[in-house]
């Protein structure tokens, strides 16, 4: 018997939704999002309940050239301002420093004079440290912030415990599970939210997931993080994302017992946009070429190519995948 | 803590893969696969490992009309003798027989005759005393024998335990959780598979689980049954099947850790075949109708209907369910 009965039925009012469409979303179409999208996904978000929505990146100008991306990978406040005016509604702003990718002591101003209210940190295991000073800096401005841990499919806990035991203390507010490969089963997400509760707890933090769905599994192992006690969860619409995508909002939020959410403007917003995305020609979502990355616990990149190649030679990439592996 | 640590890490021997690609993928195409690709998949399940192959359905004669379908409707021992021959290999042959809509007396022979190694009697709660003068024929004929109680999603728990307890008097090898509508959540499977057992392990009988992708949790409401319990197993090649389609048998193969299933003959097949037919038409897999009908707890018949009318306008056939729902 995996569960108590009838656990999530009801629901923790501490669950928190997080819409990453823009941020991870752009991710595969350079954050080339027309204004309009952009407005009618938050007017979605607020109408739908969402807790957060994440417009993007705060990515560094100087290692990324400005005129090549959208501009949700920079998130200027007053680009974020021109969307949401005041934002006098229950949905909260987010967008996402890398370590190593984001000149934050700069871009990143006082919360008091931005539309932001939360900094998301993505860090690798091993730039903790650094993902530390980001997260006091930002909390020291007036922000909530998370760490995302990313990749941790292939990390041994007794690092991810060290990471997490020097994280618990910072201000940060919640802790996220990242399965950047797609590559965890339900099973390994019970185990790996009971570790991160087990420090999380000791310290008044959250734990989050953000999956993706490289084995159709990234709405599975969302609720089944929130049946094992993690609040904050990542979705995007219409599944989009990096690669084979993410939890798709749709059925999230079909899923939550929460009466604040209202799956209908979800609904709505997907017929609108997203099969033109697709139709224009923006690629994301599960394919074989991304399983087999998954299940060989790797990073999808090569997927990708082999996607952006037209490619549909599974076998072929198979046999790569597992030469490269020798 | 969802689970025992590992205990998906090993396997149990008694776990039985069976491909249902021909016979749930032949509701999208009406049993139209050509020579080809019956031999190619035959040819694929023996080289990867996978226990049974169901060829189709054993429909009447009477009530259907032959030219109206492909062979694989009416699955003659003739045309699967042309696929197998004498079918020297590990796999066994099934084929799904439903209550009301076969003539089993006259059509299923004994099975010294047949190159047919199990009958599959499919069956709604509703009619379990006529599953089981099916189920007690073949087994008499020499069969082995499962039974598949559909739409159990909306079936009162009371009556399911009435009616396990009256087939586990059959000699049936296999009571058959199927999750017609897509909308169990892998909690909700836990419970079943629990409850099944309880009946099911008194009487020496199996557990098998037959899922739907509506809410894309085909494959992990499968993973969820196997480490509960469940040994019996349905998936298809690409999903193939009605509506959202079933369990992935490239991710269940890949999945699973007896070394006797090998996922690459999957992979070649999919790669081979069933891009193609999606380039041809035919239609199946998740997409946002099949979440509605399946959060809704309803049979994918509207679902169907909208895919084939190449609809697109979502919003509007939530509302057409809602109002339905009234």
């Amino acid at each position: 018997m995996a569960k108590e009965i009838t656990k999530l039925m009801d629901y923790r009012s501490d669950v928190r939704v997080l819409d990453a469409t823009l941020r991870d979303g752009g991710l595969v179409n350079d954050f080339y999002f027309t204004d309009e999208f952009v407005k009618d996904l938050y007017l979605a978000n607020v109408r739908a309940g969402v807790d957060y929505m994440e417009f993007g990146y705060k990515a560094s100008r100087e290692l990324f050239d400005e005129s090549k991306f959208g501009k949700w990978k920079f998130c200027k406040d007053d680009d974020i301002r021109a969307v949401v005016g005041d934002n006098n509604t229950d949905l909260k702003i987010s967008v996402m420093a890398d370590v190593g990718r984001c000149d934050y002591k700069h871009d990143i101003i006082k919360k008091s004079d931005s539309p932001i209210d939360m900094i998301r940190v993505a860090t690798y295991l091993n730039t903790i440290p650094a993902a530390m000073k980001m997260i006091e800096d930002a909390a020291a401005k007036g922000y909530d912030t998370t760490c995302n841990i990313m990749a941790i499919s292939n990390a041994q806990e007794r690092d991810m415990e060290a990471a997490l035991n020097m994280l618990a203390q910072t201000p940060v507010n919640c802790l996220y599970i990242v399965d950047s490969y797609g590559s965890l089963y339900p099973e390994q997400i019970a185990r790996i939210v009971d570790f991160y509760l087990n420090v999380a707890a000791k310290y008044g933090k959250k734990v989050g997931i953000h999956a993706h769905n490289n084995q159709q599994l990234a709405f599975a192992n969302t609720i089944e993080a929130v049946g094992d006690g993690a609040d904050w969860l990542d979705a995007t619409y219409a599944n989009m994302g990096r690669g084979a995508g993410n939890c798709a909002m749709e059925l999230l939020l079909g899923f939550l017992r929460n009466p604040k959410y209202n799956v209908y403007p979800v609904i709505q917003f997907v017929e609108k946009h997203m099969n033109r995305l697709k139709e224009e020609g923006v690629m994301w979502g599960y394919d074989v070429q991304y399983l087999l990355t998954g299940l060989l616990n790797q990073h999808p990149r090569t997927a990708i190519k082999f996607t952006k190649d037209k490619r549909k030679d599974y076998s072929e990439f198979y046999k790569e995948l597992v030469v490269q592996d020798e």
